[in-house]
């Protein structure tokens, strides 16, 4: 009878735990969870301090009573593993309530121990109104601040995807939020036209943004808070700090064990999941991955990807087959207020530092067709191929219709699929739920116009150059439009009445096309382009976008 | 100077034409539309008379000025195409408002006719309380009726999406409303058993349902009203009928022109969308397409695939390069009161009907984590080849998600995806839009685990055979479950007691396991099998699907 030892007992570690089971009714499977709690709903922990979950019992997905009966599996809380002896396939762990130390063998092991939340060396950070939220105790401890009405005001350190999710939830419950965030923007895996969005949700909803900022230390303040030091000079008072500034793998046990590691000290495994050693396999937020565009191995702590590794971990393990995992290419998703914002693929950052070729598109379509109550404007962004015409990215921001739109492209970047496919995607349409053209199409359409030379397009961010290199920049929206705000510089003419004011424009420079979202403006240059004016780019994405960037 | 002639100005001609003037800024572009209307929201049609739109001016898109002069193409409303010269390139109209006639020649001439609704020989059928909805005219008059207050009981003649759509929202405005269908389901399109939720919805928001039944003709009643007499014997009193039984192609006017036909007089394209004679494109709702499963030929009148379709046409027209259009696989989505029902792709009946190999699962999954508020169940059914494990098709119904599983499907099956494929998709995540791992994971895992030989699966319409032949029905949900309703002849044994009590179960004779949605039954399958049962079988979709299919 074989016996499995799984170390970690949340996403990945249960997921395989389940599946092992489910494959082999008669091996002895054990879980060891350092924590309290198994298989609890930790994405759901901010909405728990938010109160939009009000039930704590709604975050506990499992206890190890249930998952007994259940999978006949011993999972043992409080139990950390403190060592690993691979020479004679056993594991030191620790009863964390008694302390006792206590050995178990193993025919395979699997190493699912997650990540912890980085605590930064800053002056003053052990003070106790400073958390961190990653586990159902911080959970807790932050809620019960924020229950006890003491809490003021709040400071978020990091503007990741916990960080925004926490932001929103303790500013929902009536406290003044500051966030600081090192780099000139919140979440750093989207581009920097499309967290400007973000960051006008953020001000909009009262969260007091400081970007381009760090945190130098922490001083006491009577009363329970502190007084959170900036490195521009300015200081921000809260009653509690809540730090998310990233993850670093659990993994100190593994010192000496012989196991692969990685620079930062993630577990280096196969396809199949597999260690450097024999019968140790590994998955979830404490592992390597490999990263489908460049197969460079890489951290990608998510919750899909761990649960999903479990899986294949456990198939391996038992040998059903041997399945592989292909790796992650980031698709994410946070909800911000009102916004969604998604991303999935490559973003431009990560072309440009990878050295992959690539052209990028904005658009801007209603989220269902626009006669139908309810529609709303999505924000979506493209990048592509110009070799190979293979999609490689997307991030869209909206009120709605943005997971949609994600997962779309997402499977048609596993189906390696190209822009040309995306024109011909056939989605469900009825007006509740898309137009005839859905966004889809529509950045398709845009993509394959840009690939077929039909347009020139120009980014937010090369007018400035552009006009510095003396381009005309052309305004084709209405006159109302115009008159409530333009590019500076911009001359207006609305593409309905280009064909009869073609005379007024310069044929010597370049001319710079903009309407509002970008529609008009391609439209005007096909007009243009048609008359002579060779030399002509379209504004992707339109003043819409060029303003948000600009933080306008 | 080309000259473009456009014989229909809806969906496909209207998308034709501003693509081929964005194309082609000099040449000659004219829309014939018989109607008094151009590019209006006829997908909307439905919403206006719910008054779910209120603003008539909502549904029109574009009039033949606002085309004029964002596209100079010179749109002809009241313009009827009469008959097509091939011979000397030259179409007659007629002004419907003059009743002159005239000729135009073309350069190239596109066919976007689209269809009318039919109107069968009934007795009695052309009582003005009998309307059709298929124009803005059309719908003017049926909210006028509606709006008036005369109309206290409406029946509805076909149980097609615009039969669905139309039910709902005369439905909403306070009228009694029956439905009759001559088959046994409404939506011809989706599988019984999903048809069955569909049925469940209507009735619980008061649509009188008469399926298997046929109106054999109408009886003028005093007052405004008719009688409907059915071929069952029934008959049913209305102040208003819709007949939505569905759509010929208008292309009476081709006849004697050459121009090759169908059967039911649809316009045979090749993939490049031109007839059999040179410079006359067709697309949009008149036009046989491809489908993509069978490469068999067949009309498939949805907006979606006409709008591609135009502007494809307008490409291979201009010459920018031969574009083709690869055939409609029929996504389709409808709002049925509280519910949203999509389909992608092949059913049981197509496969059937096409002597197509395929498997077929049902999973139940909340659309988005369990623990966020608002989570709904979406029922998801998938079909897929056993040989290739290719996804053929899958019909989804539920509250929420149900658009975003669908065009996830529709990508997959156009990337020639495969169910393993189908649990690696990497969606986006956060509570608020999904679980870890997806209902299309999850759909993915279920089939994966039938063609990996883990589970035996039995479909809903097997059950009554295996009991007939001997197999012991075991219900594996909570006593509580149990005692609200089973199978009849179901034992009870609760998942997580059944290791303990695997000795009351039979050897000799097939099981067949049960729970709610198929989940408990897959574990308890997998424990039967490890036991030595090894002729045994988990209900796809669980008793939730088994009730729904028979109407419980």
């Amino acid at each position: 009878m074989a016996k499995h030892l799984i170390i970690g007992g949340v996403a990945a570690g249960m997921s395989a735990a389940a599946r092992l089971r489910r494959l082999d009714e008669k091996s002895e499977i054990i879980v060891l969870e350092r924590g309290g709690y198994v298989s609890y709903a930790n994405c759901g922990l901010p909405y728990y301090v938010g109160n939009e979950i009000s039930d704590r019992n709604d975050l506990l997905l499992q206890t190890p009573e249930s998952f007994k009966r259940r999978f006949n599996v011993d999972v043992r809380i409080h139990a950390e593993a403190v060592a690993v002896h691979p020479d004679r396939k056993a594991v030191t762990i620790k009863n964390l309530l008694t302390g006792e130390l206590y050995e178990e063998s193993y025919d395979s092991l699997l190493l699912t121990p997650g990540g912890s939340p980085v605590r930064p060396s800053i002056p003053g950070c052990l003070h106790p109104a400073i958390k961190t939220l990653w586990t159902l105790p911080d959970t807790d401890e932050i809620r019960k601040m924020v229950d006890s009405g003491s809490v003021r005001r709040a400071l978020v350190v990091g503007g990741g995807f916990i960080g925004l999710e926490m932001a929103e939830n303790i500013r929902i419950r009536g406290i003044e939020v500051a966030l600081v965030e090192m780099a000139p923007q919140v979440m750093n895996v989207i581009d920097p036209e499309m967290a400007a969005i973000v960051h006008r949700e953020l001000r909009k909803n009262g969260i007091e943004l400081h970007l381009n900022e760090t945190v130098t230390g922490f001083e006491t303040l009577p009363g329970g808070g502190v007084l959170a030091q900036f490195g521009s000079g300015t200081s921000v008072e809260a009653e509690l700090v809540l730090l998310s500034i990233g993850v670093a793998p659990n993994t100190g046990f593994l010192a000496g064990s012989g196991i692969g590691l990685g620079a930062r000290g993630h577990i280096i495994v196969d396809q199949h999941l597999r260690t450097n050693l024999s019968d140790i396999y590994a998955a979830g937020d404490a592992i390597e991955v490999v990263n489908p565009f460049t197969g460079k191995m890489g951290a990608v702590p998510l919750a899909g990807p761990a649960n999903k590794q479990g899986r294949i971990a456990a198939d391996n393990i038992h040998g059903i087959m041997a399945r592989s995992y292909t790796g992650t290419m980031g698709t994410a998703i946070a909800k911000v207020f009102d916004l969604a914002v998604g991303v999935t693929g490559a973003t431009e950052k990560f072309c440009r530092d990878e050295n992959i070729p690539y052209r990028s598109v904005i658009n801007h379509s209603n989220h269902h067709a626009e006669y139908y109550p309810g529609a709303t404007m999505i924000s979506f962004k493209l990048l592509f191929s110009p070799e190979t015409r293979r999609v490689l990215g997307a991030q869209v921001v909206g009120c709605e219709g943005v997971d949609k739109r994600i997962d779309v492209i997402a499977t048609a970047i596993k189906g390696h699929m190209s822009v040309d496919d995306l024109t011909e995607i056939e989605h469900a349409y009825a007006p509740p739920y898309s137009s005839a053209k859905d966004p889809v199409n529509m950045i398709g359409f845009v993509a394959q116009n840009i690939l077929d030379g039909l347009v020139g397009s120009i980014t937010f961010d090369g007018v400035k150059r552009a006009v510095d290199e003396g381009a005309y920049l052309l305004d084709v929206r209405s006159p109302g439009e115009f008159m409530a705000g333009t590019i500076p510089g911009a001359v207006n003419i609305p593409v309905d009445l280009l064909r009869h004011k073609l005379s007024r424009l310069p044929k010597d420079v370049p001319v710079l096309v903009f309407c509002k979202v970008g529609v008009r403006g391609y439209i005007a240059s096909r007009i243009l382009t048609a008359h002579g004016f060779t030399n002509c780019v379209n504004l992707s994405g339109g003043i819409d976008t060029y303003n948000a960037a600009n933080g306008l």
